[in-house]
């Protein structure tokens, strides 16, 4: 097992990659104010690992309250969200219970949220279960659930307690979720180390066969780029943006598709080689690198062409991101491989982008 | 005009307070990221300083986007927040929108868990229209809605850019409301100042008589009272709990009458009656002080008698209160007048509290 510290102002916690870790119970017990804690999870993975949890958090004494949500993004909501206040309040959970995520970035997102608002603030833990969980949405601490207009509209900067990372939890993982997953480790070679995108290129293969080694290292160097990141930044006011990077196409793809048509993760895929070709229009890429980023996307099983979605609406789709500010598109785009930067795209350069290659042809 | 400020290890804000506030929109604008706010208001409030505020913000340039609730406690919920995100959505409001709470306790909690959950937070600023929300609610950033299980249960700790105090906006507060806001000042006084209490026996009836000079010199001192409190314990680990002098016993009353029965202030009134009764019991207090704590309640025009609920009903009412702890009831206590400490209470003292004269029989 390896941990990560992440430091910030107020706080730290630490981010413990391994095997087998959902038995060591003491990395849990070592943060409960009581022995008390709510398990929140979805139907999908209390199938597969709440029982083995609860075993050990019992055999140490803990009390356990089980919340097994519906499965999918189409119940990040606020009624979704109220069934975990509602359980917590049913059992007279109080300040000192805390809350443990054990699912993806959904259960993780809703359950942070939750600890952040149930009576103003409850301890909280993270044991993500999909690769992208591990190495995105469980560090940092951006909680949040969808809004009928927006997704991610409502939520807070909470940070967990500990993050609990075990590579056997992904064992189970779909295909189509690893890859989403891989995407986003993709997304810290090319933001900020191209070595690390080297070693990705040689080792996608043992990634995609689940090599528990490589995969603990992928999410130990890909949570380590994003401690350092949200140390700098955790309000999300500066360099954080540039883990956005492929986020304001992908956010875009998937709005436009409908949330769930495509998987995050796929549409961050396409989003970072458009940003990828944009970088190249402006000329701080060549033809060779974008190439290189649409054959390391391609290696993890992505998709490299965008849907058409037909340039005007791409451009609505985007003007209703979060990242806009006063009035202009800004996105993350690639100076070279391994160095993002946050700029604002001229109108022209951002259409020729979406009529490339890497978006499909209105048929 | 006075300003009192309120330093926090994360942040600092300005509380002014005075007359004539509502024209000096740069107590407003000073604090702006965007020329854009959205106000929010209930319709009682609206009918009387929404224009005014309006106007003076148009004609320095500010975009406003009203957002008007119904009015009343039992639109503390998550439908009537929601909105606000509605309003702020369909209007595209982005980081940089602050929001404006215009009203009394249940505008500026609802309107400051907004901006703490919109987009993962965004500025707001406190314009308190009772005087319970100038000397409390407005101050200290503890903000929230109701869950049909327990007032206050969702909510967070988030700090407003500013807080407007005009007194000039109390001629219009109801006389029951202007009482439930002197519960509040009494508060300061019995919990930590035995000078402001005799203060405030003396000036009781111009308070009642609305002088704003006198208003002022109560807001102002009450709030540096609580300024001085929440800056040495922002989150409530410790002695923030004072603040809660009367409540434990009073938010009983609100919950075992339905809540709007009583006015909340009306019930922390009779609450620290019992507060104090409960003392002398442990033979902190004598006859004389808790004789001095229903003169002043009375001068204030509140209830010194709490409802007749029956005592096991009191006993469950307090056990589902947030400051249970560990299955115990703690209560804030005093040591003598204008000092209060968190204790346990013997059940026997509690008991007999209950069955003083401070709580009427049942028919
Ligand atoms: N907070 C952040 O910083 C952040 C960052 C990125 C993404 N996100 C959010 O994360 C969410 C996406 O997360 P996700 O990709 O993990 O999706 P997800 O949580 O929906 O999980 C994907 C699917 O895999 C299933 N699953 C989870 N673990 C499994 C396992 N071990 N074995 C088998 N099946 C398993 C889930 O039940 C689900 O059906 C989005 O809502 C996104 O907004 C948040
Ligand atoms: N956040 C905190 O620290 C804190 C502290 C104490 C109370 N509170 C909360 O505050 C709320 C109670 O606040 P409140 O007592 O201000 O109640 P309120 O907001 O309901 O206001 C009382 C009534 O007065 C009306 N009103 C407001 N200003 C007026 C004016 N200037 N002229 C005429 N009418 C006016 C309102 O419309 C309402 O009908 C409760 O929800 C309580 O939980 C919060
Ligand atoms: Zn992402
Ligand atoms: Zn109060």
């Amino acid at each position: 097992m390896k941990t990560l510290d992440l430091v910030l102002p107020d706080t730290r916690y630490p981010i413990h990659i391994g095997q087998q870790l959902l038995g060591k119970v003491e990395l849990i017990t070592s943060h409960l104010k009581q022995p008390r804690v709510a398990i929140v999870t979805n139907t999908t993975v209390a199938a597969l690992y709440l029982e083995p949890l609860l075993r050990s958090l019992e055999q140490a004494g803990i009390d356990c309250l089980p919340v097994i949500l519906p499965d999918g993004e189409d119940f990040k909501t606020w009624d979704t969200l109220n069934q975990i206040f509602d359980a917590l309040l049913s059992h007279r959970c109080e300040r000192g219970t805390t809350l443990i995520a054990l699912g993806g970035g959904v259960i993780g997102d809703m359950t942070g949220f939750a600890a952040a608002c149930y009576q103003r603030g409850v301890p909280f833990i993270q044991i993500p279960t999909t690769l992208l969980a591990q190495v995105d949405s469980s560090v940092g601490g951006k909680t949040a659930i969808n809004h009928p207009q927006g997704k991610n509209m409502i939520g807070a900067f909470y940070q967990p307690q500990a993050v609990i990372a075990d590579m056997d939890l992904l064992d189970t993982l779909p295909e189509r979720e690893l890859s989403a997953g891989l995407a986003e480790i993709i997304k810290y070679g090319l933001l900020g180390d191209e070595q690390f995108l080297g070693w990705l290129e040689q080792n996608m293969s043992a990634l995609r066969k689940r090599d528990k080694q490589a995969l603990a290292y992928a999410v130990e160097h890909s949570c380590k780029m994003k401690a350092d990141i949200v140390a700098q930044d955790e309000k999300e006011q500066g360099m954080r943006a540039l883990l956005n990077l492929g986020h304001t196409f992908g956010h875009a793809i998937e709005a436009g598709l409908g949330f769930g048509t495509w998987l995050h993760g796929e549409a961050v895929g396409a989003g970072m080689q458009l940003a990828a070709e944009a970088s190249r229009q402006l000329g701080w890429l060549d033809q060779a690198q974008v190439a290189r980023v649409e054959a390391v996307l391609k290696q993890a099983g992505l998709p490299t062409v965008a849907p058409a979605l037909g340039t005007a609406r791409w451009i609505e789709l985007m003007g209703h991101d979060k990242k806009v500010e006063g009035g202009e598109i800004r996105f993350v785009l690639l100076k070279s491989l391994g160095h993002a930067v946050v700029a604002k795209l001229p109108a022209a350069i951002l259409e020729q982008t979406l009529n490339s290659r890497f978006v499909g042809n209105i048929a």
